[in-house]
């Protein structure tokens, strides 16, 4: 016996064409270098990503040919997110924030031909240019210059374009992009999505128990467009015409403040950087901003509680999503299950601190020294995750099979308890866990304590070794400009929250902490420089 | 290239797992035919549709079999939906509304082996049972009395199997359940669905822009589990664990209303005549009730605007999807888009009595005389669909070739325009519409603004033959109880909204209209009835 249902791709050449037939008046504005900001709409939208197709194709890509980007959030990046992939090739998003040398390699090593790069990252391009095999480079003018010569304006390339042209064929298990990984040990690896991967994503992303995104939401993602597909919100927006705000290159609050009040802006995502700059601004000037219809979905590293309930105190909503590059991201989202029955307040921030609970399509288990650990809240183990937006594999990797579990599962890396309601607690990535005197301290856990100090900035936590307890940990703290607290302030704020073993007795105030190109601490830095720490 | 995505099938075991496995507490609430409340959870039911798969295989039911049920809505019926598809088999859900003879002759079409019976449904049975190859026959007793000699009571059945068990082998692609069309004309045909085509629904039927299920909410599907997948119900409660109330055979809107209040409910589905039934008892008995949390979807037949503002008055948001047993149901849903900008109420109102907009994965046309027809709210043509939840045949009918146009797409059967905004409205059935001197006349129209006039309970108009204009209008009219309004009066009523060549001269005054097993309005009756209408 057979189905009688029809045989329909999943292709996300559909979320083009719908978007075409369904919202062409609804905008996309994009914020240019000189803050200026420029108006398009999803009409624009579909026909242009359609010409930057079928001009691809006209200039020798062909399918499975990698065309890369680097790019800022902008209309001509949401373009190429569409007009790549609708001609066949993958597209490959370069995390400008590398060092270039790191670039180059991404580049090499993923074969790119051809990229698509703003004007105002050409002296970036210049510096790694000579490691890639890239033989065409087009060029979005941001700033109205001209382009250089050698160079394509991407304006004249859609110009090639007739406009008349169907999409080539297409199976939906087809690789559309690629990001590399920007993994803190070892050289970046390349994660291949397809459009399977991404529509089934967009869909479980978009439902109420996902993020919950809905045609009438303004979306900015503040999430660089190179870094996981910027959360999927790229595809997410075409298949619902949700208006678009890009912010372009200029990231900092002073600016996304503004820009999410003038344009309606409903909600907005990125790492926790971004929020923990923006909540000292809005404590600054409390109701200078219009902002009652935002909501902020934050992820990449640990969300402090303290940020949750200072952006609640403004009445902006907070929602955390766990996932990584391997995940395309989203694998767990944080929100009070119906399952918990009555929460109090303190629950309820309590919860929405936790990664959350694994999205439809997504299963998860914790895998600790003797196998699979029990969801009770306390047994902790990897986390490993299965489904079908999740890799398998690395591009052109076979190496890196202790990646992937025997039964063919990803091991994130991530350590984690599962509560009984399902919802997912990382304390540690398995690498930053503190190992004093036989038990393990979380260094997640105590940088969420001592962010929720109100005269902290920012805290992260390394172990150093120490030769009684094997290992300690050690506190990096960056104090707000003008709050004061010192070591012993900050150990009594922990000491009816942590077991006094696990309260940190090394402490360094420093300016800054180091960082990742995503915005997470840059742990090995940290280890790199308290190495020979000193025990009075 | 390849995409390094891990192959991952959609199945809806995967939602039965997950039902077990984050949500067990959850409760499952059943009417039973005394009116008592049978109360379960997920956990029983992850656990007890296992059982019913491990029990199937046992008793013989091997990949593709066909299992019927003939079922009320109720937690047996929700186990059966899961425990029929995780055997592997396909459920093949009876409509006990049909007549005897031609549930026999479905039931035979699709070669039922097993079915699974609701006692109260056994006179029923009795019935057509010699028509089928139906071998074995499982008792649900929702009575407590024992099933009949030559029967096994479906909780002995459960009893054989073992509980350590796994699921066979399945793809995708598989069939997972049927059902038949209730067609007014020619023989009912089966539509048989696949895991992969009741996944994609599934997760789009939830999203904002579908109907908006979240798992927090109380499900009352009075939408029967015989009708095109209850909607897709099941599936999404699975998937979502929300609190489920199965109102069992007690459709009355005085049982339906104080089981809303009692249990929470928040979704309520099911067509029109149930709501029709209910506002007049909530118009009578105004703030008894607290339904302040519930919202309807409604659909199976177009929804008079008079209903859901007569809704709306009680703080009840009502929401009409549009569709048919061959799209699964759903391929569209109304609500006022964000592309209409600002809109008043009227239009508002308006927006919401159409059918709606084509939701993500669903493609729409419509195709008149001269082809495909522009979506300017004004030309009309036949609705076509196409989607990876849409039916591309009918099962074992070859010969039903004429449904589907060259290029694969569905043909409704349905004449509707299509706005700018992409939003449908349905003018009329093929065969419903009226041609009178040469303009075409929409029956459903004209039934609408009826059912708005205060005095009138229902509506339904015809073609019926006239010397001069070749077919003339026809309304059959049942008022509400207590009130009154003549044929002149209600033509007055719609001398403002109609030509004047469209308003009907021929008016029939009865006590109910003759209806279809799924509650439309059974047209081929009237045409029948007044065939040799006389005119003065």
């Amino acid at each position: 016996m057979q189905a009688t249902m029809m045989k329909v791709k999943l292709t996300l050449t559909h979320f083009l064409d719908r978007a075409g037939k369904l919202f062409p008046g609804v905008e996309i504005v994009s914020r240019m270098p000189d803050k200026s900001l420029h108006r398009s709409n999803y009409g624009e939208f579909h026909r242009r990503s359609r010409l930057l197709a079928e001009a691809l194709q006209k200039a020798g890509v062909r399918k499975g040919d990698r065309v890369a980007t680097l790019m800022w959030n902008h209309y001509a990046h949401f373009e190429a997110y569409f007009g790549v992939i609708a001609s066949g090739a993958v597209l490959h998003t370069l995390n400008l924030r590398l060092a270039p040398e790191e670039i180059g390699y991404i580049a090499d090593h993923a074969e790119d031909r051809v990229i698509i790069v703003d004007d105002i990252l050409l002296p970036l391009f210049a510096q790694f240019r000579a490691q890639t095999r890239i033989e065409r480079v087009i060029v979005v003018s941001l700033t109205g210059k001209p382009v250089p010569e050698g160079c394509t304006d991407y304006e004249d390339f859609l110009a090639t374009a007739s406009g008349d042209w169907d999409y080539p064929e297409m199976e939906e298990d087809d690789p559309i992009a690629m990001c590399y990984t920007s993994g803190t040990t070892g050289r970046p690896k390349g994660v291949v999505y397809s459009h399977r991967s991404q529509v089934l994503h967009t869909l479980v992303q978009c439902m109420p128990d996902g993020v919950g995104i809905a045609s009438h939401d303004v979306i900015l993602p503040v999430v660089p467009m190179f870094h996981a597909n910027a959360w999927g919100i790229p595809y997410a927006a075409a298949m619902l015409g949700t208006k678009m705000v890009f912010p372009g290159p200029h990231l900092h609050p002073d600016d996304l403040l503004p820009l999410m009040e003038s344009e309606g802006v409903t909600v907005s995502c990125g790492v926790p950087t971004i929020w923990l700059g923006m909540i000292q601004i809005l404590d600054r000037d409390a109701g200078k901003w219009k902002l009652d219809k935002l909501r902020l979905t934050v992820g990449g590293s640990a969300v402090p509680e303290a940020l949750i309930r200072g952006f609640a105190r403004h009445g902006i909503e907070m929602m955390q999503g766990w996932g990584m590059t391997e995940t395309s991201p989203l694998a767990t989202v944080s929100r009070v299950m119906h399952t918990q029955g009555e929460v109090s307040e303190d629950e309820r921030f309590a919860t929405l601190a936790m990664q959350g609970y694994p999205i439809p399509l997504v299963d998860l288990r914790i895998i600790g020294d003797d196998g699979e650990q029990p969801w009770d809240g306390k047994a902790v183990g990897e986390i490993q995750v299965h489904g079908p937006w999740i890799t398998g594999s690395y591009h052109e990797l076979p190496q890196s099979d202790a990646s992937f579990t025997a039964d063919g599962w990803l091991r994130t890396g991530d350590v984690a308890a599962v509560s009984k309601h399902g919802i997912v607690k990382i304390t540690d990535r398995t690498k930053d866990l503190i190992k004093s005197g036989g038990e393990w301290i979380s260094s997640v856990d105590l940088e969420n304590a001592i962010m929720g100090h109100p005269a902290v900035a920012e805290a992260a936590v390394i172990a150093v070794a120490h030769p009684k307890w094997a290992e300690r940990p050690l506190a990096v703290v960056v104090l707000k400009a003008g709050q004061s607290v010192d070591a012993a302030g900050l150990r009594d704020f922990l000491s009816d929250k942590f077991a006094k073993w696990a309260i940190p007795d090394a402490w360094q105030f420093v300016d800054a902490i180091p960082r990742t190109s995503t915005g997470k601490f840059l742990k090995t830095a940290l280890r790199e420089k308290y190495r020979d720490w000193k025990w009075d």
